[in-house]
């Protein structure tokens, strides 16, 4: 029989990197693969997520109803104390604690985008929003930038032109070039989103994993004084473990109040006992010096495998060295498709994500992900070992 | 500042239950509930859901890690396993697990409803899933039915008439009017679903807490034999604990196919440590003895209620008595208003859910909803006296 999906199935595209990603799985367990973005299972605080669930089960049957919609409150208050030191100011009835931060993205793309809708974004950008914004039958415009962020005259060109619904930006350690934006750049498009009455949407997944401690980056929330312009994401993932699955949104409050509302209908409510167990961990434990013991070991992991890189020829390859999150961000020359190359190095025994994919216009087909943080620093030197390897054969064969 | 929201989200209303809810908490502590949708909290499986959780951190770190958009695949064998029972057959792949059936609602409308588009219902229906239809700027259509399920004259003319995107039921211990359709009704209704293509979704959370172990409510899933009509959705939060929110669909490969990719866009995945904990669970607790323990002391719980209303006027209220769930629905006298009748029971101390915001169509003011599993029996009793005395001065005043 035939099916009569909505208009927005129909246009629906399933991701390019889930099908590379089973390419790769199917050349078996032997490969070493810098494709993902999982973090390094060995830092994860295990022992401690233990005792937090222990807590919540001492803390009575209670603990294992159901909650609120908009969360367990006294995670929500325990998240608006960590932010501060961000500068960020949002009472805990202002947050909304969220499925992972790709629900926090779905939820403003579902209360905001219309078919026809235009988001702008970086290029390359985060897929998975793309995704999202796409499947509200929206369009999705690249602005232009450069290694400090997106270009504010092509940024305010486009503004005036498509009177975008908001401004998609992962403005420190993108997704996937791990780009640091200026300070300078998010006052620009901030003022611009004050002038032309638009929201940004600031996805910070990646801010805490930072490698140089002396570095400020302030969060565009951070300067949106009026509290009227940013929505404001980040999560757990990175930084706790994955399978927490807790995100958290900030925003003007008519805005989170809609996100509220049409969470309630899309999944009522996201784990209530995952979010106590959470409180509890960040109660107990202490979550910064974690995270300064993650950055540390992850700025290992990157710079075994920048040395890698170095050993190639320069008029080859080029990178800038990410400041902390958790991809390096690979330019081959011009002659290299990384699909191509990605096929040849996989017969190494070891595996990347072509670039190309997270391009919204203009794809490149000469540019790479590495991620760094999955693998242990043994597996990231024999990967890169094979990866240089392969990458010199082929282009002394190319 | 002003916001330019979606279309859909001009149209979206907040739940008139949630709005009564807050009025009854309002009220303080000392009011008895019989409002709200709670298990009882004391018959939760405490000590082996901490279990559970413990075999998850045993098996080590990479349980931490994400999963898979569409679950993780022991527990969908599992339940693939447990629903053999109903006689559903569905492959574990045929099984996506979801943040409760409200997801699974949710997905579905989803891929299925462009605006305009018409889902049928039957009236009154569960608020929450209609919230998700309109949320998708739908159109909801009321089908009339009697005690035995949707009228098959009155469904086949809007079938005709509105050509529906799918018909939404809750076939077995309905919410909120705890009706049990007949097995001719479902029959009927899926062999329209199949002369007309239409799909039917069966929502089916509360079918395991059955009072008549005796009685057979065959799922309409399991009589689509050629899998091509049923989409089919239950959750363990009846039956394990809310507070997991793990439900999870099964439904014709190509709609499943769908909901599984645009998951990923909402959310990329549910809680995977959840699941894995609910895994464990399955594994090493009888859970269908749990299941007969709820039913047998869920059929107390009703029965305490059902004698309290015995002892009305039977010329002022009438009720049907409910072989399983957890709600008794309750008409009384056309003279009487029920959210009137609230706000004079509240003054002493106890609460309900007046009936007519469960209409799709043409509500019935006379109608209410008492919950009979939150409260303990004790409670029950005390609320109950409160209720049957409120009422017989209301009716005296009146």
């Amino acid at each position: 029989m035939s099916y009569r999906f909505a208009e927005r199935t129909k246009m629906f595209k399933t991701s390019a990197i889930r099908e590379i990603g089973g390419m790769i799985q199917k050349k078996g367990k032997d490969v070493i693969s810098f494709a993902g973005g999982n973090p390094y299972e060995p830092y994860f605080p295990n022992a401690e997520i233990k005792q937090a669930f222990e807590r919540v089960f001492e803390s009575g049957n209670a603990s294992l109803q159901y909650g609120l919609t908009t969360g367990f409150m006294p995670l929500r208050a325990a998240i608006s104390e960590r932010i501060k030191s961000k500068g960020i100011q949002a009472k805990p009835e202002d947050i909304l604690l969220t499925t992972g931060s790709q629900q926090s993205i779905d939820l403003l793309s579902r209360v905001m985008l219309s078919p026809g809708d235009v988001v702008l974004t970086e290029n390359p950008t985060f897929l998975a929003a793309v995704q999202s914004f796409e499947s509200y039958e929206a369009k999705v415009v690249a602005v232009e930038g450069d290694k400090d962020g997106m270009d504010p005259e092509d940024l305010e060109r486009k503004i005036k032109q498509y009177q975008p619904k908001f401004i998609y930006v992962v403005p420190t350690f993108s997704n996937p070039d791990g780009k640091v934006w200026s300070e300078q750049r998010r006052v620009a498009l901030l003022e611009l989103a004050y002038r032309y009455n638009t929201i940004i949407l600031e996805d910070d997944p990646y801010g805490d994993i930072q490698f140089h401690a002396e570095e400020k980056y302030t969060p565009i929330a951070a300067m949106d004084h009026r509290k009227t312009q940013v929505v404001y994401t980040s999560s757990f993932s990175k930084t706790v473990v994955p399978s927490l699955r807790i995100g958290w949104v900030t925003g003007p409050e008519p805005v989170l109040k809609y996100m509220s509302q049409i969470k309630e209908a899309a999944d009522l409510m996201s784990s209530p006992l995952d979010q106590q167990a959470l409180y509890y961990l960040l109660r107990d434990m202490d979550l910064d010096a974690h995270i300064r013991m993650l950055s540390k070991n992850y700025y290992q992991h990157m710079s075994i495998m920048q040395n890698y890189l170095k050993t190639l020829d320069h008029s080859m390859v080029s990178w800038v060295e990410p400041k902390g999150g958790m991809f390096i961000w690979v330019k081959v020359h011009e002659s290299i498709n990384a699909t191509e190359l990605l096929a040849q190095v996989l017969e190494h025994g070891v595996a990347f994500i072509p670039g190309a994919p997270f391009f919204v216009e203009d794809p490149k087909q000469n540019t790479l992900r590495l991620n760094f943080t999955h693998s242990s620093p043994e597996k990231i030197q024999i990967g890169m070992e094979r990866l240089t390897l392969a990458f010199k054969q082929s282009v002394k064969l190319g």
